[in-house]
C-alpha cells in the first residue's frame, strides 16, 4: 500500500461496514457515516468477526486502528480523500446522499459506489461533480470475498480508473472491469442467470430447491472456483478445446439456452422456494449459515492461494484464471 | 460397499473411462466395451491419472483390480449386473448400442446413462426392455467430481431408483434426483444458464471474456461451493431470511432478470469467446488445465469435507448442504 488515506464510508450497513473493517485493516483511517446510532454497534461486531479473516489474509490488523461510527458527513474528523458509498439500493436515498455529500467535500474526492446493479450515470445526474464518480461494487462481506467490479458512468473521468483499480489491488482484491452499464454489472448478472435457472427447475418440478442447491454447493462450485464456464467448454472439447466444442456440440447448447427458463416471483414461486429455503437451513438462522459461510470460504479462498498456478497467478487473494 | 459388482460400461471416452476407473477402485469387476482400439491406451492412461485421486478420497485402490478393454459386448468375461452408458451424445447412436446391448445381456440388468442432456424417455423408444433403463449422469472427471443426476424415462420401473441411489452413494457421490425430465436435466441447466450470461456479457461488450471468467473463479465459485445460488438471496435478506429478501428486492431480480441476454453463438461471438479463450489459457493447453483443476478441486473437496457441518454433512464426498 503506497499511502494512509482518510476514508469515509457512507452507510452502516452490512457493505458499509465490511468495507470499513477492510479499509482499517489495510491501514487506512476509516469513519462510517450513518445517522442511525445502532450502526457504532454494528461496525464494532464487524471488526470483531473479521479481524482473525483479514490476519489470515495478510492485512496488518495487529497495528491498525479500527473503524469509527459518526451520523453525519460534518462529523468526519478528517477531509476525507475517498468515499466509498454503501446506502441502501434506492436510487433517491442515493441522489439526497450524493447531495448533501458534495456539499462537504473537497470537489476533486473521488465517490465510489458500492451500488449491486444501479446505473453511475444516473446517480450523475444531480451530482454537482460528476466526473469524480466510479462504481466499485464488492461481492458480500467485502472484506473476505475477493473481486471488486469498477466502472464508470456517462460523466466518469475516465483516467480516474486506474488509480481506483491500484487502490482496490492494493487492498487484496481483484479487479474485474465493466466497460458499458448494464444492469446488475457483471458479478449480479451472473449470479441473477444462475438463480433464475434454478428457480425455474424448482418452479417447474424438475428438481427440488435443495438438489439444485446441492448440485451448485456440492459440485459446480469447487469446479468454478478453478476453471470458469467459458473454460469448462473449453475442455469439454479435448485436446482441440473450444473450437471443436462449439463446432461439436454448440447447437445442443443454443437448444438448451432455449430451453431455460423465465420464472416470476410470483407467490406460489415464492412458497416453493421459501419452503425448500427451510429444509435448507434446516433450523440454522441465517447468521449461523453466514458464520459457516465465511469460516469455510476463508479455508477455500486459502486454498486456492496456496494452488496458485506461478505463471497465470497474481499476488492477490482469490483463485486461479 | 455392499457387494461386489459386474460392470460394463459402454463406451471409452472421457466419461466411460472415468466411470471405469472410479467403479473398479471401489471394488467392482470394471470392463469398458469399446470398439476403437486405442480405448485401452486411454483406459491405462485415466487409471493412472485417477489413482493417488481416487486413494485420496478413500477408496481401497491398492486391493482392487484395474479395469479392463474389450471390443464387444460379446466378449465381456462376465455377464454385467449393472451397465454404465457412456457412449456419445447422439441419440442414433445410443439406440444403435442399447440394441446391441440388449441382445447380449439379462432383461433385469439396469442400464444407467451418462447423457449429460438426453432424454431416457427418446432413448426407451426402441428398447425391448425399457423398463431397467435409468439416467445416472456424473459431472467431469466421473472419478472426482461428487455429484451424480439420477432419473427416470416415461416407461423406467421407478422402483430401481432408490437401489441406484444406494450404489452410486456407496461410491462417495452426492445423488440429486430429477423429478422431471428436462433437456440438459439438473446440472447443464445451471451449467448453461451460467455460460449463457457469461457470454452475452462477453457479447454485448460488457466486460471481457476473462473478467467475466475470474468474476467466477475468484469469488462466485468459492461462495458457491459453501452456498447455493438460493441460499445467497436468503442471507441477503439478513437475519428475516428469503422472505424479506423477496418482499425487498424481489422486484429488482424480477427486472435483472429481465435484462439477461439471449446470446446466439454465430460467427462474432464464437470468435469473441476463442479469442478470450486464449487470453484465458495464456498459452496453457486444455490438458495443462485440466490437470490442474483437478489438481486444485481435490484439495477444495478435501478442504470442504474437513469443513463439513456435523449437523448437515454427509458421509459421501463433497460439498456442505
Amino acid at each position: 500500500m503506497s499511502e494512509t488515506r482518510s476514508i469515509a464510508v457512507i452507510g452502516g450497513g452490512t457493505i458499509g461496514c465490511g468495507w470499513a473493517v477492510l479499509f482499517a485493516a489495510a491501514g487506512h483511517d476509516a469513519v462510517v457515516v450513518d445517522p442511525d446510532a445502532t450502526v457504532a454497534h454494528r461496525l464494532a461486531e464487524t471488526w470483531d468477526t473479521a479481524r482473525p479473516v483479514l490476519e489470515r489474509l495478510g492485512h496488518p490488523v495487529a497495528t491498525s486502528r479500527p473503524p469509527v461510527h459518526v451520523a453525519r458527513v460534518a462529523d468526519l474528523p478528517f477531509v476525507p480523500d475517498f468515499v466509498q458509498e454503501a446506502l441502501p439500493e434506492r436510487m433517491a436515498i442515493k441522489r439526497t446522499a450524493l447531495a448533501e455529500l458534495e456539499a462537504a467535500i473537497p470537489a476533486t474526492t473521488v465517490i465510489a459506489s458500492s451500488s449491486s446493479g444501479l446505473s453511475v450515470t444516473d446517480m450523475q445526474a444531480g451530482m454537482a461533480h460528476p466526473g469524480r464518480m466510479i462504481l466499485a461494487h464488492p461481492c458480500n462481506p467485502p472484506y473476505l470475498m475477493p473481486t471488486v467490479e469498477i466502472g464508470t458512468g456517462a460523466r466518469t473521468d475516465p483516467a480516474l480508473l486506474d488509480g481506483a483499480a491500484a487502490f482496490y489491488e492494493g487492498l487484496g482484491k481483484v479487479v474485474l472491469r465493466l466497460r458499458k452499464e448494464a444492469p446488475g454489472h457483471l458479478v449480479n448478472r451472473l449470479q441473477a442467470a444462475l438463480w433464475r435457472e434454478a428457480v425455474n427447475i424448482a418452479s417447474e418440478g424438475i428438481a427440488s430447491v435443495k438438489d439444485a442447491e446441492l448440485a451448485v454447493t456440492a459440485g459446480l462450485g469447487a469446479r468454478w472456483s478453478v476453471i470458469g464456464p467459458t473454460t469448462i467448454f473449453h475442455l469439454a472439447g479435448g485436446s482441440a478445446g473450444l473450437p471443436k466444442f462449439l463446432d461439436d456440440l454448440g447447437d445442443d447448447v443454443e437448444r438448451w439456452w432455449d430451453s431455460l427458463g423465465a420464472p416470476r416471483l410470483d407467490a406460489r414461486t415464492r412458497a416453493i422456494l421459501t419452503d425448500g429455503m427451510a429444509e435448507i437451513a434446516d433450523g440454522r438462522s441465517p447468521e449461523a449459515i453466514a458464520a459457516e459461510r465465511d469460516r469455510v470460504m476463508l479455508d477455500l479462498i486459502d486454498c486456492l492461494n496456496a494452488n496458485k498456478d506461478p505463471k497465470t497467478g497474481s499476488d492477490t487473494q482469490g483463485g486461479t484464471a
